[in-house]
């Protein structure tokens, strides 16, 4: 199992998420509250946006040990990040394995697992379009997830590519006797939108946060200068929250996606179909 | 803070103590019981004596994600080895700061700290032998432990040489204003005796057990075929209890030292002097 | 391109190959005199045989400066060895990708490529066994040919089951237009004897070396020590020789594969097939 | 040995130097032309300025294969950073002992040696500033020698510190029978201007070029568009020559320094000083 975030909103510095909060991500690398793994120390990743296609950073060692993460969370600044610490459900150790996993201007990062990967995975391989196979790096079951969602139409139409992935998925495990085939967060960006989702075969999902919105957090703490800095579409979405101000948090709700877009966000239901 | 195992006696595989037990070695680098830190995952060593000088393995990864210290662990065998899990407290995660280290036949690995080492390190330094100085090759405070230890005398009686250093990092701590110099579990061989210590300026030292004579052991769990395995010279100093065998560890008392060695172990008051 | 060795005879210390002759494996690591690549420092790995199953020490820097493996190498001694230094030609330097390979009792090794690879990566991941299929941890064309000769009965008839694993990749080639498929030398083992293979479609394969008869060599050298503590039955296989002995040395043909094992060895033409 | 450059001028991004030229500084970290070592591959860095200190990105592995420094090339721009790859003279290969170094607003980098170091180094280390001291965090040469320069008053006076810095070096090698005490090119910056020099005991020293005036380039090539993308007052700083452009490369005179700053670069002798 693993953390992540994903920002959207007033250009900042990584660090003001990644090192700067109380209960920040780097923490949770060591001390999670909400993970299944208090540890999550098998790699980690960030991905950025700024001028031209998406810059991914990723290391094999624990994120609160690693001094280049440290270095460049201090000065890249960017409108929108992912953000990921790794806890390996079996899978080895490396820089291929690392979230978020990247695909022309796409990135995708994931939390969960698919159960008994060992046993559906050729499967699901054989299901990704010939034309992404290459493009397959490393091992992990999060990775192939990404494939099989673009395989499904991903740039075309996320929530519905995603939807096919998890009942592909879950078609697939249960040809192989799994009972619960998917455990997932999952937060993918074309680097102008972020779809996030939550979802487990079992109606028991990892746990997923979205801010408030801007402008009610600067009702709730108008002394808060931070607050003020961020425009009313900002937006961050996380495995778990980030700092101590109450009321800064909400759900997502089990079984549903989100997106953060320019104007209103949205949240809705996801079911899984069978492709 | 760290957690280290030091074993005697009738050769088994490393994996016996680093992966096997309930507790395991390699299981406190993720999920400590008794240390500082819960987590142990900032590099790691093994040193084992065979047939030549003593073989050291060091890594800078967490331990628990190590797939040639698995290898090695079921494939190596030796009479006397020393394990190291390693939580920095704040010198850089790099092999030449993982312990054991190694001076000719020697190796040493420590548990706990000098306090305040920036401000009292280069008086440290300036005292070890300029002889020896060149081979001091990380940046640790555990590492001039040590060889300020050979400075003051360890190849010819280590107990004097380990009271000389406490004292000697006491009086230079003291002369810079800190109020408890040092924090230590300390062990230390020369492949065939091996000496372990516990003690603090606070007198409130990092836990220290060593195993209950073997023979013992067998009178308690006359059903136990490991113990039967197991030669009654055989004898294990760790950080905190490997395994779950009620009765099987023994506390080193407060400020105390203790010889591992052929015919009877000793336990003796740890006494630190001005050299 | 990579360079390797494998060794079956009289127990040694690793360094006796890897460290300590002129043109050793180690110094091949950075100054290759025949290799394709003059600099092979994208990983490397040892495997070796001793009381129980095949023990691996892969690591993914260069091997000239890696600590560990220098200490294992002293004190690591074993009867039949591979040791194998890597220049990627594409694929991520990472622990998965790192020869040799291991699959149950067998080992294998590759110095060469499967050209345009990511043309045939998919239908050649296909045709490997369902069964074998999630034991694929790496994403390089060597582990894929080691797979696929499993799936043709490695385990049974090595020499056949090598040259329908060339065949069927020579195919899959050539259906996607590739002109000269495959450039390989190979060595695998089963622990016991060992198989080793110079071929390429174009008829033009990287070299490999077999030492001279110990019997031969002695005759030659009489004052060498070395060659007195060595069996009538040791035999070394290379991708370039070590050493400065006149006549140690003999070319592998091309197109074609030998065999060691106990009693004679054997040398014979090889001639992939399409399954 | 090592390769490095420096940049001044008009902002441009890292793989403009790093990766873009033939005979780019990667390319020379497996083919090297002009150094000592044809290999470069243990370890590099890279230190650049931007809005706030300099921001340093180290790693262990060989700069040809890194992937994050191949993202962070092609994605930060800065007006004046140091790239440096290393091949070690027998330093450990770890992150604190990669060039640039950095204390405060300044870098330093180094090619070259503090002969017979491990002699020497207490004598070194002793003459460092107490209060500079505790920021010294690796191992060789190249660090110390940065410490004595900012000891000497690197920050008021860079050239006379330098000169004081090598002028200790000798007379401590000498009081130690060292006949050629150092070899050194090194580059120096608070972010404002660049100090680069040449000089070895022997004055027979690694080679080292500026390049030619941008408005000379412009004049030779005027159909070069790359040349109108510059100011006048870019400069480079190298090991060895990049690119193939006839003309674009100046060797810096035996014994010399040169700064790179606004106005007029300078170019002077260099003489050291006995502190």
């Amino acid at each position: 199992m693993c953390r992540w975030l994903a920002y959207s909103g007033t250009p900042i510095l990584l660090e003001e998420l990644l090192y700067k909060p109380r209960y920040s991500l780097i923490d949770q690398s060591m001390h999670s509250r909400l993970g299944v793994e208090t540890t999550n120390g098998d790699g980690f990743g960030a991905g950025w946006y700024g001028e031209s296609a998406p810059v991914l950073f990723r290391g094999v060692g624990p994120a609160w040990g690693d001094l280049n993460l440290r270095e460049l969370a201090r000065s890249v600044s960017s409108p929108l990040f992912f953000a990921h610490i790794r806890a390996s459900t079996g899978t080895p150790v490396q820089q291929t394995n690392c979230h978020p996993f990247r695909y022309g201007q796409w990135l995708w990062q994931h939390n969960g697992s698919i159960r008994d990967f060992t046993l559906v995975k050729r499967d699901l391989v054989l299901a990704v379009d010939p034309e992404l196979f290459p493009a397959i790096s490393g091992s992990t079951d999060s990775e192939i997830m990404f494939y099989l969602a673009l395989t499904f139409g991903l740039r075309s139409d996320p929530v519905a590519a995603v939807e096919r992935m998890v009942g592909f998925v879950e078609s697939i495990g249960q040809r192989h006797g799994v009972q619960h085939p998917i455990q997932m967060t999952v937060a993918t960006t074309d680097g102008e939108r972020i779809w996030a989702f939550r979802y487990s075969s079992e109606g028991n999902s990892r746990s997923l946060f979205f801010s408030t919105a801007v402008a009610t957090l600067r009702e709730m703490y108008p002394e808060n200068e931070n607050l003020h800095r961020l425009s009313d579409e900002t937006r961050i979405v996380v495995s778990e929250p980030l700092g101590e101000l109450v009321g800064a948090w909400q759900p997502v709700p089990e079984s549903s996606y989100g997106i953060v877009r320019k104007g209103d966000d949205a949240l809705g239901p996801f079911r899984p179909t069978t492709p």
